[in-house]
């Protein structure tokens, strides 16, 4: 599935909703990071594991989202993750949040991560998890 | 105080961090909306009045959020929030949290938010509601 | 599966720990109630359709909780739930977290519930309502 | 202040509330963290302090919780905070939070924590931490 998106389910429970009636809007991004978290597993990608043998750590250093319907309680929605770009210590992700039924974008965002250690210093992302990532970049980056 | 920043100061407690040893990043953007709806009080604005009287809510529509430095357990940060635009159904707002000791610059924020009905139609600000705010836009945009 | 336990699974993520490297301890309560909704949706309960047909939500009147051991980043858990006690408006769950590998008690939970509307009035569980839940009542409370 | 109920106050924001109307129930247990954490702080102890001098953390072990009538948002409660039991590696407390106005009992707990390491082991509670916390024990349990 090289280049292809990730998806990711979610359920809205009682937590995840506001006196609006309505999803509150910091959650998405907790739905965004579960799915990235998911992304990574499926290429052999264990945060946990990245940690204990590399030292390493990706903390979102940008955030740019667009909030255009809201997901209600008891919705289910899909979170769809792809890798647009890989630089050093960087990681670009785009995801889009979408409910089911019926089908209605929710939530778009660009995603920027940086490879730290636990001291907050950056780092270049390791070779052998930067070859992992690599082969799952959407195609119009990997020309 | 017309034109001038307000501040909000905010408290990390455990629930606000994370397993990284910092404060988990959706958290930065509750702190935001703490200081939004704090600034609204000063104006006299408060929200669920704003509900009962006015049936409008203002939801988020839009965030771009630069994550420059992270939070700790304990630490005593402020946000500063400014008012930049004011259009129809629009507000948007600068926000910045700052660590107070030693200062440094965290989270940068730019935030656009649309008044809604329950029913998740938009509405332009209503007039009274409106008036209370423009006299607290910051001064370059109150050219 | 009449009295059986129902299990849930959970994946933590880093929005579920804390500074301490663990689960924060509120976040169990959550595991907890996305267990009981799921629970009663294999009963053919919706919780936004019990909202929207009989006018009830389930709020929560009493917790008494057990935390025995810590779940970690990126733990795989497994909430255990099964219903106790139903009576008028009340409804009563055991609830357990188990880590699965390894094997391993964590978190063990009597639950209470009140059925309400949504002014808060506390009313009797309606008929259909209590006759699905009741087909599944653990046996020591059948008899 | 020997003897005497530590109170702190807490605001209801739109990520305290959830899609019935009032707060959602675990976010209580967040507030009491604030309030104890308040409490030993009045007390000196501070607990980034505690776990770089002393090693130790304190986690919550067993909570026992009544919740008797919902918080809305914008409100305005104080929770409660009393010290009732310290021996060896445990400390106990009773907590209730009140709204404001009119004022009305919302939640009951009493809360036992346990002094640990870092590595989960559990571990006496220092004696200059306890000196500090048992001149604030309740007075019942000063007898």
């Amino acid at each position: 599935m090289t280049g292809m998106k990730f998806t990711f389910p979610v359920r809205i429970y009682y937590e995840d909703t506001d006196h609006g009636g309505v999803v509150y809007h910091a959650n998405y991004l907790k739905f965004m990071e579960r799915a990235r978290t998911e992304f990574l597993r499926t290429l052999g990608l264990e945060l946990d594991a990245l940690d204990a043998e590399h030292g390493i750590l990706f903390a979102l250093s940008e955030a740019q989202v667009c909030f255009r319907r809201p997901a209600l309680f008891n919705d289910l929605l899909v979170v769809e993750t792809g890798l647009t770009r890989l630089a050093g210590a960087r990681m670009e992700f785009v995801q889009r949040i979408w409910r089911q039924q019926p089908r209605s974008l929710l939530v778009e965002a660009d995603i920027r991560l940086a490879c730290i250690e636990r001291s907050g210093r950056v780092r270049r992302i390791p070779r052998p998890v930067a070859t992992a990532l690599r082969s799952h970049l959407l195609p119009e980056e990997q020309a």
